[in-house]
């Protein structure tokens, strides 16, 4: 099968709402935060050239670079939570039927588990830096399309929250408490205050508006 | 061009990232509502049928048929997006040399924005619409793909909050101050309440990971 970002728009959707099990929710996230960073991207390349906006020109080409990064990320990550989760399928799919199988089964799903919340949290972390990333661009981005810099922070606000919740699901079955504990302090940092920052940028943009 | 849905996803992102005005964050928004309906179906897609889950198969099938009517409904608005917006570009673009040219082409802005009014609020009422049916799918859904459908929730509430920002910018161009007011009270009623209805459905999913 082709690479998610390689087909087309209406053909993930009807994957995503068919009763095979990805891509699904953690596509989504990745999905979302890639379009928060490509519409920061957007306002950077609607701001730069423009004579009225010479003097942000230097931190737009700035930004612009740090956003076309994180959106190849983000793109990659879209995948990324499908290869995972596919190999956590295969690792479930292992056979229990003596105690050796039962102990190489669980040990298999419990390191693939550890991969599959490495990869929702650094969705989430790649969200949250795309809705900093956001906030520099409703800040001095040009007015004319400043609106898509807020919907670039609701949209990294959506992908990190989706993203927070296949953290919570696959810690919540790992054996390894110690790791389980450190992502989710990682998780916890990434989501402090984001709720209020995501508010502030969308009320800076109405304003503007 | 072909339509937007036709196009790979990383076509689209790339498009998205660019100078060219379109899409922009409207197309983003009907993207992210189209995203939590096809969660929602998702969600159903793989309860119906389960013996465990047969007491809510009726429900899972209704909620099913909504939730695709709505992803069709929210996919069709991508291209009204671009669409609206081509024709509002076109209709700034029209000569203003004489009085005559300038009161006709003022009078072609002015119908295209109440289009570009009404587009972006029919895409925020369907992404509200969303949400609410992704609190359905968290409430009955199987508890395997429980996430999922907080993910919709979220996919749902930065694609309605992005269709405002629109909504705000079309409406103050508006000289039919009342069209603009009804406009801005429907929106006022998509929006009231949706910010807990989401943190509502949010815990919810999370406390049943």
């Amino acid at each position: 099968m082709s690479e998610i970002k390689d087909q087309s728009i209406q053909l993930f959707l009807d994957e995503l709402a068919s009763k095979s099990a990805t891509p699904g929710g953690g596509s989504v996230s990745a999905l979302m935060g890639a379009q928060s960073a490509a519409l920061t991207s957007m306002v950077c390349n609607l701001t730069i050239g423009k004579p009225k906006y010479a003097k942000v020109e230097a931190e737009m080409q700035a930004l612009l670079q740090k956003s076309e990064a994180l959106r190849e990320k983000l793109t990659g990550l879209i995948k990324a939570d499908v290869d995972v989760f596919n190999r956590l399928m295969t690792a479930y799919g292992l056979p229990k039927e003596t105690d050796e199988d039962k102990a190489a089964r669980t040990e298999a799903i419990q390191t693939v588990l550890k991969a599959a919340t490495e990869v929702p949290l650094e969705c989430a972390c790649a969200c949250a830096e795309a809705i900093e990333l956001s906030r520099c661009a409703a800040n001095k981005g040009s007015l004319g399309v400043i609106s898509d810099a807020g919907a670039a922070a609701m949209a990294g606000y959506g992908g990190l929250k989706s993203a927070a919740l296949n953290v919570y699901i696959n810690t919540g079955s790992l054996k390894d408490r110690q790791f389980a504990e450190v992502k989710l302090a990682e998780l916890a940092t990434i989501l402090k205050d984001v709720d209020v920052a995501v508010e502030e940028i969308y009320q800076m943009v109405k304003a503007k508006l």
